[in-house]
């Protein structure tokens, strides 16, 4: 079946008038049931099917149908991220224009939401998939493609594997450029308080700062895990100021756990960035509402929604869609960070 | 047409098994081009439309279907609100517990938000809806109404309307207590720092501030109204801090207006709870995260987005499904509030 056929092909063949074919296609009064018949029947023999039909007819219609996200994390969680947030958010801008809606669902683990993926798929909810929160040798991705759901990765291509459609940050090299900042402001020993260590880009960061910590001669990194929220980022706060070789500065994953830094720096009666330099991830608006204000790897999360979601049209639509990087964030110096005060 | 018609009596009207009924009806392969024609002759005789068959099979399924959240906002205030995010994954958490979606959709006024609903309502993709960000007279309210659009609203019935499934929080008595316990420290010209002023439930907390402060024997409190950033709450503060007679203590409409305000205070060299006492409102996990933490106004913001969604579901079950509020906000109160220093 040529991908061109129409409505107006399948009217022709029924000998009836497009707009009674839209009518019969969608539910609506207008149109005997004989001759509705005979249009259900043109419709199947030019392998018009009603899914097919449906799809274009939507995208006469103000709504052009859904894409598909599932998050694994707990629902409480989902609240409290600036970052997840502000990916939907620019996930949003791009449905908008396209008067489309985004079909969101919150699972227990990575087995379900392969599962979901299958359901909305197979009932023809959705158009094509956004998968977030890649691992290494992430089994979702052989999953889907077996399944042919169009699905752009919002995650490094050396996670996604080769064939998979990404679009990706490069932590690598925003690490190298926060470590070589703190490092000319003569920080020596830099700590990390990261996010859930099972998740690629958390693995990536992880071994970038072991990477460039060792070439600029730094004292090795400590990289402490969480969950990502403000209390596990002030509780691994405590740890590495209570340590024995405290460190002079150090680098959050996410933006809430770096707020929750400053509160700890305060209650051990530490300076910001006196005694300690603080930096965030992500650069959402908390950044700019904390006193001092945060330092941070700004990174266009909404855009970056955005651009993933554009990827997804273009091949939803069988246009080209390249795989490809995010701009890279770049550092945003404000007040929590500043050369270490002497011995 | 009946409503009992399934796919067994399309099965026997085109003479082939319901398992080949399904997959023609959901264009996979296995069913020659004849058949399928025959297939979509006798559901369309028999009134089974395409969008009809979509939901049965859908039920068959592990997926339940689909409820529907608009939110007419800009798509980069989602991300940024915590308030939204705690709902909706309050939202979720029932959801998951019937293998159910959330289809979201940003939109930028009420009327473009009307008509997602119908088109939704009319393609079948949700069972019912939830609606937010209630304006008094609400011209969502009778026109969902008149769509038979299963709805519950998040917001006070005063707003909805009788015979409006409601669910709601009682702002006038969350007021009058943090009014009453700042009155009690000591305080007589207390400010707010409001949200949208066209929204319902702001409304209502205005006239509430009025009301107790007039019954209390304060200052006349005023109410600037915001857009809900985190900027607009630390301009909103400095307007307040400058003022002739400056407020001892703010009560904000949301956690993150306020955690500006700790920010700003900061910055005119004012010390929380000393010079000036704050007051959040929704108590998400940023108020545990400042120095000094904020008291809050706490609300079981996730609580209230499932308790919504159970009452969506009694409706579209055809359970009793009551109007109610939701438990009322209690004050916690936290380092950011305290007797104000003497003149």
């Amino acid at each position: 079946m040529s991908v061109r056929t129409t409505v107006r092909d399948v009217a022709s063949r029924a000998g009836v008038s497009p707009a009674a074919v839209s009518l019969a296609l969608n539910d609506r009064p207008g149109v005997a049931p004989p001759t509705r018949a005979r249009i259900l029947a043109a419709a199947a023999e030019l392998g018009w099917s009603p899914s097919r039909a449906a799809r274009t007819l939507a995208r006469a219609t103000p709504d052009t149908g859904a894409v598909g996200l599932v998050i694994a994390r707990p629902a409480r969680q989902l609240g409290l991220e600036p970052f997840y947030m502000e990916f939907i958010s620019g996930i949003e801008s791009v449905l908008a224009d396209r008067s489309a809606s985004l079909l969101l669902r919150l699972v227990r683990d990575r087995d379900q939401e392969t599962a979901v993926h299958r359901t909305w798929w197979k009932a023809r909810r959705v158009a094509g998939s956004v998968l977030v929160d890649l691992t290494e040798n992430d089994p979702r991705i052989p999953a889907l493609a077996r399944l042919g759901l169009p699905t752009v990765v919002a995650g490094h291509p050396g996670l996604a594997g080769s064939g998979t459609h990404a679009v990706w940050t490069d932590d690598d090299a925003a690490i190298e450029e926060v470590v070589r900042y703190l490092a000319l402001l003569g920080h020596r020993r830099i700590a990390r308080v990261g996010g859930d260590p099972t998740l690629g880009h958390t693995a990536i960061r992880t071994r970038a700062l072991a990477r460039i910590t060792a070439e600029l001669g730094l004292e090795a990194a400590r990289s402490l895990p969480t969950d990502f929220s403000g209390q596990a980022g002030a509780r691994a706060t405590r740890v590495l100021l209570a340590s024995a070789r405290r460190p002079t500065a150090i680098i959050y994953d996410n933006d809430i756990m770096a707020v929750a830094a400053v509160a700890v720096a305060a209650e051990f009666g530490l300076d910001v960035p006196r005694d300690l330099s603080i930096v965030a991830w992500d650069d959402s608006q908390l950044c700019r509402l904390t006193h001092p204000t945060l330092t941070a790897m700004s990174h266009d999360v909404h855009g970056f929604g955005a651009q993933v979601t554009r990827s997804l049209f273009d091949l939803i639509d069988r246009r080209p869609a390249p795989s490809g990087p995010a701009p890279t964030p770049v550092l945003v110096p404000r007040g929590s960070s500043a050369p270490p005060a002497g011995p």
